[in-house]
């Protein structure tokens, strides 16, 4: 357990790391400014996590995941600044949160987020590397995750939720949100990796169940607790079960996460 | 000058009928159907124009950019929406545009659309076609024109106006807004039509030149107009100049863009 700790620790740090050399305070210093605050004090996703411990799995090394993740961070980001936006017909659906900047900067900044991630991105093909097909992938893969058919589809039908916050609404919303995030974290890193086809599908549908339940377990407190417990466990077992075929592989490190208690503590 | 006219308006409807093809009416309608509307009833910008002709100069196909075009009117469509929203702390600086949909869901489709951009693009790379590198490059210029070195600066700069409305003040935000826009579309288009290294500065910097004139002509009108139109009349002097140096060129078409007129009758 204190291995596993400490496993996702160190992706954690190197992530963090990535992401302070590639966020510069320069000019215009008011813009960049509130680019790291945002960035740093969001709450923290596994996605990007995944990312990384995704590409090892597979054979690949941790240097291969380490910007995809960090766009990931910053893209999660971005939706978590934007999500939290006092806009005149929200219903105060969303705890309040500090606010650090007003909501224009905060707009701003999100909006200034979400290419950088993706400049990122394309940066990162490196000459001699013979990987631009890889990252192109990944770009697609997080543009889809973070789209309309995404974070933005998830955060719809929140804010829509009107009568509708049941069990099967909340899966929705979950599913969109931290599931799809998570499965293109899981993913991108097994693309980037060099995994098979197979390996990249099956770890895309463990991303898959593990962000419906870190977003399903937010949820719990409410009035159909009981439910929504079975749900996480069924996804629970759904998870491990593509951990079972992915044969050969160390998969201990990855599948702590399927623990309850692991989703909160790592 | 007619042919010129339909040199433009024959760019605008293969940009137009790749987006018709390339946004779909799908699920969730309530979240795909803004994203249609936002994006063909948002002000045009010439610079996705400029991406192609810039291509057909430098002797490239037109299919080599509509899709970096179509991005680029997707972004800029994007901003639009953005700049636009009713947040709490935003003085009226902006005149006040029709909204068709509530600001929460111009947020989240301003949000969807960006990625929805990028996507088009990295998926644009054919097999066969060898173009990964091209279309890299391609989204990292789009990323640095929108990010927050290129539009969120100028955007923050026009939202902390003050007492700085002078031409200085001006020309900075048409810079880092109409400016960065203009040149990152006639960059990416000599990019995609294999122009060489010095073709694709030069037809950057006209596109720097004449996006900075459509910016400024929007604020004559103001105190200061007479300096405005010597700032807009060295301009169009230089954007010359940059064509000059492309011997060789058909450069007809693409100079009618330095004519005010044609600014806002193309």
């Amino acid at each position: 357990m204190a291995q596993t700790k400490s496993y996702w620790a160190s992706i954690e740090a190197d992530i963090e790391a990535h992401l302070r050399t590639a966020i510069p305070v320069r000019q215009p210093v008011a813009v960049f400014e509130p680019m790291r605050h945002l960035v740093f004090t969001a709450p923290k996703a596994k996605a990007p996590a995944l990312c990384v411990a995704a590409c090892e799995l597979v054979g690949g090394d941790r240097t291969q995941a380490v910007v995809a993740a960090s766009a990931l961070r910053l893209v999660h980001s971005a939706a978590h600044a934007h999500e939290h936006l006092p806009l005149m017909d929200r219903p105060n659906h969303k705890p309040v949160i500090h606010h650090a900047y007003g909501p224009n900067i905060e707009l701003l900044t999100g909006d200034g987020i979400v290419p950088f991630g993706f400049e990122l991105l394309a940066r990162s093909v490196g000459s001699g590397q013979n990987n631009s097909d890889r990252v192109l992938r990944v770009i697609i893969e997080i543009t889809r995750a973070i789209g309309s058919q995404g974070t933005i589809d998830g955060q719809y039908h929140e804010l829509h939720q009107g009568a509708r916050c049941n069990e099967k609404w909340i899966e929705h919303v979950c599913m969109k949100k931290e599931g799809e995030l998570h499965a293109c974290g899981a993913a991108c890193g097994a693309i980037l990796g060099g995994g098979s086809e197979e390996e990249i599908e099956k770890l895309r549908k463990f991303g898959l169940y593990v962000g419906m339940m870190e977003g399903m377990l937010n949820w719990v407190g409410g009035n159909d607790e009981e439910g929504l417990m079975d749900a996480v466990d069924r996804l629970r077992v759904m998870a491990i079960k593509e951990l079972e075929n992915l044969s050969g592989r160390n998969v201990e490190p990855i599948s702590s996460l399927v623990e309850v208690a692991s989703l909160c503590n790592l």
